[in-house]
């Protein structure tokens, strides 16, 4: 998909106008994109969870990705960090930096994937900016969401004796990115092109858990998202709580695709443990209320599985079958130190 | 100043921990940086202005400025924007793409510009994400004012018999680039030492009319930021309000050094009504309440001066002394066409 070819937008309003307003229509918060800010009214005893994220071509994503595919990563990493802090996604604003005039085909594609993902998320542009200049495609999203008052669920408040879940299925988008980059490798792990598109699709469209945000809210003692690599994130999360984690390796959750690549490939195990772009959601809930957060989550549609449980200490301990630590070269994604898994 | 040398940070977690983290610190919505998102609890009766504006190395600024300078100017340029709203900034988040880890003399020095820049602004730092990628520098702030319910001010409401004024004087910051990229002009400009570093100082540190916001809320009929160039910028006012704006050029407001610039070369008038980086306020006021407006204003610190009016159609017209209008080669800077005035 070629980002740039003869017929370009021509001007920073035209992109304005013929692609980001229509995104923005009929919402009060985004002023019809006339003014270049967003105005938030904020519901009374609510208060507002405010992230910001960006991605870039060559790094989130690749210059030949679909720009559908592209615009929904965009705003599900976004929102999956929203919904791990048990709040709704309402707003959004959009930095975009592009190193050359769009075509309008592409950017017509692009606005058609926020269109979609939009609807399925519940979210509204609100503003942003549009600029051009060296280097990647760069698009920096800061999504808004509400949560009653005082009901945030945080990274540091898991307690020694809870009980450690992820959602859905962890490894998927981490071996879709191989795949993704070397397709060949899909014969040598056995997989038929569903499985291999499966893997592939779960890398280039997260699916931000949003049905869980509110059971959260209620039952959670922590959470995360998943996007850096399960091993390092249980680290981010062990550090802010002040906790060990113990990890089953056997019982985190694979999908039928990557448990027949692992079948066939098992040293794949350090790519579907530390691989990053997840965005699953890891869990802490004390003993008490754990239960009932299963059976809410799986009555909402979402799949949570409990892989392991917070202990004193400060480690994130991933056993084997053996009871036996399993050492990893590395333990995922640094985007600042560049360290790729 | 070299942005990478020997002693570089050394991780994601460093850089939050060592250079970020302090400068949230004490202010609950930041969570302490410990998660990943700020938590903004708005006050009754107020609304919240948000705004989202990159910055990027060889844009908008330079490698070889000083990093006090770029943290101060990543910040003034987005609390400008709420303040031309009537908004109180209150709260920033920072994303930071790095090409390489930064060295820390590097980060020390931009914490610390960013530091004062938050301190005389009355902003908190309150989330954020950092990366490394291919491309320049690239520094994304969101900041978030706010407003009385109700108040925020725009810029689609001007009307036809307002008079028009702006803030502090023009054309210095476009005036100051020029000199910034080639510093040989100044003896051409008949320029002293003193009047050069002046013109360069207003392109490098924008002053936001932090004074003015309260003041704007009450009296003005529509304001926005000047950024793109004073005649750019008055055709968004004009095209959003459905009006049109006569300028007397000879009443623009103008600094001493612009003054002696133009005195040397009269051609530069050009560059003053066009060039960027101003970030001075235009406003409109009803005749009626213009006069408070120019008192309150006056009484707070801020030069407000008028420089002509609202009326009916929908052009700029800039008039010379002879009451013709001047014609631009270009209007100003169009980030997306790249047009350079």
């Amino acid at each position: 998909m070629a980002m740039t070819d003869a017929a370009n937008v021509a001007s920073e309003e035209a992109l304005i106008h013929d692609f980001l307003a229509p995104l923005a229509a009929g919402h009060s918060a985004a002023l019809g994109l006339a003014d270049d800010c967003a105005l938030i009214a904020p519901e009374p005893g609510s208060e507002l969870v405010i992230k910001t994220d960006p991605i870039a071509e060559g790094v989130h994503f690749f210059t030949e990705d679909a720009p559908e595919d592209i615009a929904w990563k965009a705003l599900a990493v976004n929102v999956s960090d929203l919904v791990a802090k048990g709040a709704t996604p309402r707003f959004y604003l959009m930095a975009l930096s592009f190193p050359a005039a769009p075509s309008k085909n592409w950017m017509t594609r692009f606005a058609a994937g926020l269109a979609k993902a939009q609807t399925f998320f519940g979210v509204h542009l609100v503003g942003g900016d549009t600029d051009r200049r060296p280097g990647p495609l760069s698009i920096t999203l800061t999504v808004i969401g509400i949560v009653p008052a005082g009901t945030m669920v945080h990274r540091y408040t898991a307690k020694p004796g809870d009980k450690l879940f992820v959602t859905g299925t962890i490894g998927d988008a981490g071996l879709g990115l191989v795949l993704h980059r070397q397709p060949t490798l899909a014969m040598q792990w056995l997989l038929d092109e569903t499985a291999e598109a499966y893997l592939v699709g779960r890398y280039l469209r997260p699916e931000p858990r949003c049905a869980i945000a509110d059971i959260l809210r209620q039952h959670a003692s922590s959470a995360m998202d998943i996007s850096d690599g399960l091993v390092r994130d249980l680290g981010k999360l062990s550090k802010a709580s002040g906790v060990g984690l113990r990890v089953y390796a056997s019982d985190v959750p694979l999908s039928t695709p990557a448990r027949k690549a692992l079948a066939a490939k098992p040293e794949l195990l350090s790519t579907v443990l530390t691989g990053g772009d997840d965005y699953e959601i890891a869990v802490s809930a004390a003993p008490s209320g754990a239960q009932l957060l299963e059976r809410r989550a799986g009555a909402a549609g979402v799949l949570l599985t409990c892989i392991g449980e917070v202990e004193g200490g400060h480690d994130v301990v991933i056993e084997d079958n053996n009871g036996q630590p399993i050492i990893f070269n590395t333990t995922g994604w640094d985007h600042f130190a560049g360290v790729n898994p």
